[in-house]
């Protein structure tokens, strides 16, 4: 369902980048890991990690390859080099700047989402066609209308983009946000978005999720 | 990120089952068949349903092997045979009775979303722990008091569960769900769960996606 644009260049021998599976582990290491921190275990081992997750501490301790050199496997990680090392590879090690677009629900849904900021994602603009949305003030944050878009995503730096829009719209805002400087999107509508090659795109389809989940379940034998 | 629990298990050497991958892509050949029938188009390619997702139609040929004998590659599959045999691969030639636990701004957005109900994902039944929001009607159903789940499920015959719940009741909720006889889970909590062999699960971890974005962004030459 995702398109990864750089899975179609040549890989660069100078890096070793973890594939989108490790990709997403790795979030889920950093999400226990600060759990971890949290209660004040400064150490933890690749064990732990695993069970913590679900999954084989030969597979935590091939993922964390990817992060350098942490220590050694026998005596554990230490929890803040390791938060530190996932936050730099996957590179939240900074902040990012988010647009959102379509401003009913589930936008008001995402904003409320504390997650986003523990992460480092801010959104930082919304926009709405929807003239009586405009002007409205959503979680601090004026809505504007679309062709205020190049001008707010320039004084904003918003670099992501969240799109929360009816099917029927979807592939025109995501022209918007792109011409307007925007270089990754995460499409929410159930449609299938074209996309210049700079562009990076995840999709968020809920109808797959749930087909998917129906599936495994009329494919799993109740014991 | 999702825990497909039929993997564990022996193959049935009597079913040769698609994997999640070749799932994920029914599900959207079957969105684009479903837009190409409504033009009144009856015969579709393979390489049409390749152009259209992105994706080769060696790639496409290959997943419709799993759709049994459709009539041959070089004249073009019947889109209505299709759409049935892609329904009937996906278990969804039926209706899934859904209950929807936690009734927030997301699960709003969940409830006004179009799209499960054309794929016959039917949200029948509402809780909160909020005594504010019990009893108080969202979109046509009463939202019920997580007391009364299970005798809810029961009477709704819900078979699938949405937790729109927040991070530190998620695990509990989905405990009172599998007891009121729900067999299969999205969570929508940044949360891992932990759930009997026979329910499956998928989650929406909207911040992993969002660290995937960034790091493909990050890792994306601007032209």
């Amino acid at each position: 369902m995702n398109r990864d644009t750089a899975s179609a260049r040549p890989a660069d021998p100078a890096e070793s980048r973890p594939s989108r599976a490790t990709v997403g582990r790795l979030s889920l290491y950093l999400r226990q890991l600060e759990g971890i921190l949290g209660q004040g275990t400064l150490k933890v081992s690749s064990r732990q990690l695993g069970q913590a997750i679900g999954i084989t501490d030969v597979q935590v301790r091939k993922d964390i390859t990817y992060l350098g050199n942490l220590g050694q496997p026998g005596i554990g990680y230490p929890t803040r080099d390791l938060i530190a090392a996932i936050r730099r590879v996957l590179c939240i090690d900074r902040e990012w700047a988010v647009a959102l677009v379509g401003v009913g629900n589930l936008a008001r849904a995402l904003l409320r989402y504390k997650g986003f900021l523990q992460r480092g994602f801010r959104i930082v603009a919304l926009f709405d066609a929807d003239p009586s949305k405009v002007g409205e003030r959503v979680e601090g944050l004026e809505v504007h209308p679309p062709e205020k878009m190049r001008e707010v995503i320039a004084a904003t730096k918003a670099e992501l983009g969240l799109l929360a829009v009816p099917s029927d719209s979807a592939q025109a805002v995501a022209d918007s946000l792109v011409n307007a400087g925007v270089r990754g999107l995460v499409n929410f509508a159930p449609v299938v978005l074209r996309l210049p090659a700079h562009v990076s795109l995840v999709a968020v389809d809920l109808t797959v999720q749930l087909e998917q989940l129906a599936f495994q379940v009329q494919h799993t034998d109740v014991d």
